[in-house]
């Protein structure tokens, strides 16, 4: 992936490394900073061709790296100052006088900061002067493996687990050890090493059968300050005791939590805590005992605060055996409805973890509204790296713009500039803990993500949690320049696909934010009313006349009055709301007029034959590259893009079937529909 | 099942059978024998409370049994006649002079002659004066196992295999001894015991490592009279011992199979033939070779010539990857176009095996052309038993009506009378061998078919295969009488609910023999486009002004010119063709008047309101005979009875909601449509 440092070629980069790199001091404290001076030695060898001469003394050496701690005695004012502001996992790297400096607030802030000198090593910048201070600007910058003991991995579309296989832990490690330095590289500090869903046997991963094994993984994400949760099945005490209830309020099930927690601490001392899918999709939970999701939230979390641990609440709460012919209940109001009211009742190490729209990882939707709407309640956004509704990496779906997007997406909940970037950092409401998890798109194929181009997503995904501010384009560019080089004619071509195919995928998918038509259960590839008369709250209501689901107040669900003004007052009234979401707001002719100057019904073909045709420019682009690019990469892209192609003309040819068909309404253009 | 041999409490009835059978004397000579005294003797005991007192002397029985050869010097002139004008397999039961012979003209004969008479008492006959002829209509009466060695069973909807377990063949056979004993009550005389699809492990079954004990099992069926068959798989030289090729013209590979044969037969005698799925739903075949079904077929055929072994090809072959936007290609046409060429190339044991269908075993279908279609060649038709498309067993869907209709189609193909009966008895070309072959519907489920009212066509089926003159009724009767005994109440409600019962899942499914809109691979409830943009060569092609696929001459697919005059007028002029098949043959606008006077979209809904209520109906007669019904079975059948009750729901809505969506046109009679 981005980690393969090639080595550097220009005469002129090499030696100025080589001399920032003469004579090196690092003090050797912990299992982090041994992994921070490995990982610096490892590039330094493969990209300079060059054996580190590590100094001894701070005295004599040209580069000195460490905590602000081991290095107070060295450290001038000014630099004291720029790192009180920044955060524990904060560092500086400054030149002063020929001499340069990378100190982290802690160690992990100086693994983060040798990963920024290896990332500035990689893009070729001069190292002469610098004068860097970075913080992450997110507290949590989570993973969720959704893998399972079995070795599958739930919605994963890059083989199987790295975790897991047969039915037993791995025994060989090397592939997570690779996993935590590139997770580490692009600033994750936390993972969740099991699938949200708890399946039987999983449920024992917190008990002595497992715990020896994961304390193993522990370690081995410790040492790159990333610090590892569990998912666990609320029922936990039934299963493997035998209880007979798992009532939060029952002073033996609490009890048994209680050893439960000791137990796992005993084990690894810094485990982060639990992440609980709860009474959401046939998962047990509180509602069976007549509770509520704080009650089963904070006694989990009251025995896990002595430890520092945290419970992370999955808000993906709704009414999964819906009726398709009940047109009041909205699944897109659910985790409002039932976490707003809540709030206030969880305790401090508390976090609900939101999806980031209301339903569920579609190509387009509105942000969540309970984002940012509990004052009181630690949040956490949760984005979804495996492309399970977005091409599944067969499809090229570069995700950064949409999380960019999201993150900027101002809720006005506490007036203007309360985006969701600030919501989850913590400053619009004063959460004690917050940030953004996701899910990963990672597996044992080689190339780790399926298509070697997804890979920019999880890479993507680990630099916005650091930094939101960064641009879908910068994203972009570092991941290219670090996995195929800095040619210009690769770079600006590789970009160009990136950048432009979330739009793509849009074009030859669900129109106007109306979202699903998948293929139930598999969720990749067309079908239109698959999603239509099912129990999963997920309609488009197209008929003869129109299509859209009427989400306003007056004559809808009143979904759009969980928003704050002015977003309440756009997506509710037809004229205002945006072109992109209309669908998912408002139900209306298939005649009706978009911003755009389209009609709804031209619009669904134009952007359907636009789409399959920008897949073929993707192929053009391209194959463009095969002279400058290796055969493997070159093949391997190349076949995934004929699979989209071929998936691409699928959709456009059934969604344009499809609404022909029912809307009687000819394309202005001609254009073939079936 | 219907051997549950409940007592006969009237004891005039008691005391005619308990006369009849005063002294009888079989001739024991072997296993087929020996089964069918064991069969007399259980029902006699557990009916009549009462141990037959074998004779060892004709001269001093009143009941004597045996075959034809057996008891030469005993029987007259009369009865040599009426034997000898009788098949193999048939037997006569007379009375003459107070005293009762039973002979067989084999030891099948007197097996089915058993089985009858068991029959009468069951039935409470009067069994004083018999004057019985009898034989079977078919030569081949035949069941398919689709069973798997993992223990699955392919439209399995009974619980798991009584013929294999996780990977192995079961080690204890009483479940399919007796399934050995239903079979041939009912006047089965062959099974095929494996899938037609022969995956990876179940190649190996024509090896040494399974044959031993597949030895067994066709022991156990052989001493029912009942032939065993495998289902191979045609790549089975390359998987098995590594060929080349397995090109049926390839002289290695043809020895292969005559040593492969040997080896067979070495282990069982009278083992039956192969069953063979070739060149279909990606099975490997002699296509691969460009050779066509005839080389296939005949080169197995003539290995297994000298062993009097069959050859059962089936025509299910058409193209599975057919593309939804080309509407030239019509699946209905492919087994004719396939075979219909092919008349005349087929060695003398080989029989085609042909689905009842053009399509798959759809609630309503025309008659397959190719029946009857090919003069020489021997034809077995093939219905299922399972259903697949008719509900799954959790459905009430009582199919010998079904049957019955297909096999009075009259084909014209030498003239009026032509009918498929007459054709699979090889009466109207003169076929060596011929008959009628389904999938079976029972597994490890206690009741063996899942539902227990789905028993009734798994007993009507064999029925039918022996005397397709029966009626659907006279077959409910027998079928009821022996399961749930003769009281009147009973028998007439079961009755009603069995014979309306086809008509009704017709009602709530799709209409006017479209066919498929299920759920795509289950197959089991309502998916409107399910199937509508898909590989399978399976549409309705609605839009919103009408719905249907053309198949006629003129301005379709052309696939009426298969039939026979009239049948092919019939169904080719829109005027002409049968409500119940339009949508098969036409395309109409859904304003287009039937010939009940009702426009289809209005008997859509119709039909559709009603199916549902009739469902209830079936409910209500079913709740009204708590009193009289064992608690258990009425327990059962309320389940299903409910859970249909939610398909038929389903159905209902989801048909009614497409279609009022897509033409716009309202129920006349303003009923709810969602």
């Amino acid at each position: 992936m981005w980690l393969q440092y090639e080595p550097i070629t220009e005469k002129k980069v090499k030696d100025q490394y080589q001399r920032v790199l003469r004579h090196v001091v690092i003090k050797e404290d912990d299992p982090i900073i041994l992994s921070a001076k490995n990982e610096l030695e490892i590039a330094v060898k493969e990209m300079l061709d060059y054996e580190i001469n590590w100094a001894e003394d701070v005295q004599d050496a040209n580069f000195v790296i460490g905590n602000k701690k081991e290095l107070a005695g060295f450290l001038e004012e000014g630099q004291r100052c720029l790192l009180a502001d920044l955060a524990d996992e904060g560092f500086i790297v400054q030149t002063i006088n020929q001499k340069s400096y990378l100190v982290g607030n802690t160690d992990a802030g100086v693994m983060y900061g040798i990963h920024h000198f290896i990332r500035l090593m990689q893009m070729k910048a001069d190292p002469s002067q610098l004068h860097i201070a970075d913080q992450p600007k997110n507290q949590f910058r989570m993973i969720n493996q959704w893998d399972n003991l079995d070795g599958s991995v739930e919605r994963g579309y890059s083989g199987k687990s790295i975790f897991y296989q047969n039915g037993k832990i791995v025994k060989d490690k090397a592939r997570i050890h690779d996993y935590a330095r590139y997770l580490s590289s692009i600033g994750i500090n936390s993972i969740c090493i099991n699938n949200v869903n708890v399946w039987e046997e999983e449920t024992y991963f917190i008990t002595k059968k497992y715990l020896p094994e994961i304390k193993e993984i522990a370690d081995i994400f410790s040492s790159y300050a990333i610090r590892l949760y569990l998912s666990i099945n609320f029922a936990s005490p039934i299963t493997i005791d035998g209880l007979s209830t798992a009532d939060p309020l029952d002073g033996e099930v609490k009890q048994w939590w209680k050893d439960k927690v000791a137990e796992i601490y005993d084990y690894i001392p810094d485990f982060g805590g639990f992440i609980v899918k709860a009474d959401s999709e046939h998962r047990p939970g509180p509602f069976t005992y007549n509770r509520d999701h704080a009650d089963g939230a904070n006694m989990l979390a009251e025995v896990l605060e002595p430890y520092d641990g945290k419970v992370i609440w999955r808000c993906f709460v709704y009414n999964c055996l819906q009726d398709w012919r009940d047109r009041a209940t909205d699944r897109a109001r659910a985790a409002y409805d039932h976490f707003k009211p809540l709030d206030g009742r969880f305790h401090e190490n508390v976090l609900l973890q939101i999806k980031n729209g209301p339903l569920d990882f579609q190509v387009r939707e509105p942000v969540s509204p309970l984002l940012g709407a509990m004052s009181q309640t630690n949040q956490l956004i949760e984005f979804q790296v495996a492309q399970e509704y977005t091409g599944q990496q067969i499809d090229l779906c570069y995700l950064i713009p949409q999380w960019k997007q999201v993150l900027a997406f101002d809720t006005h909940i506490k007036g203007p500039g309360s985006t969701i970037s600030e919501i989850v950092a913590g400053n619009i409401h004063v959460y004690k803990h917050s940030g953004i998890a996701a899910v990963s798109n990672i597996g044992n194929d080689e190339n780790w993500t399926g298509h070697t181009l997804a890979q920019a997503n999880l890479y993507g995904y680990g630099r916005l949690t650091w930094d939101p501010s960064l641009s879908s384009q910068q994203i972009a560019e570092e991941w290219i320049i670090q996995t195929f080089g800095n040619q210009k004619e690769v770079l600006a071509k590789i970009e160009k696909m990136l950048l432009s195919s979330w739009k793509i995928y849009e074009n030859y998918t669900a129109p106007l934010g109306v979202g699903w038509m998948v293929t139930p259960g598999i969720h990749y590839g067309p079908n239109i009313d698959g999603y239509e008369y099912s129990r999963w709250g997920t309609y488009h209501f197209a008929d003869r006349e129109g299509i859209g689901v009427d989400r306003t107040i007056e004559t809808g669900t009143g979904y759009t009055s969980q928003y704050e003004e002015p977003n309440r007052f756009i997506y509710n009234i037809l004229s205002e709301c945006p072109d992109e979401l209309l669908l998912f707001f408002h139900h209306v002719p298939y005649k009706y007029t978009l911003k755009n100057g389209e009609t709804v019904i031209q619009h669904i073909y134009n952007t359907h034959f636009k789409g399959y045709e920008q897949v073929e420019d993707l192929m053009d682009i391209w194959n463009s590259l095969e002279h400058v690019m290796d055969n493997a990469r070159f093949k391997h892209v190349q076949d995934r893009l004929y699979r989209q192609k071929m998936n691409a003309k699928e959709w456009r040819d059934q969604i344009n079937s499809y609404f022909y068909r029912k809307s009687g309404i000819a394309d202005q253009y001609n254009r073939t529909i079936y």
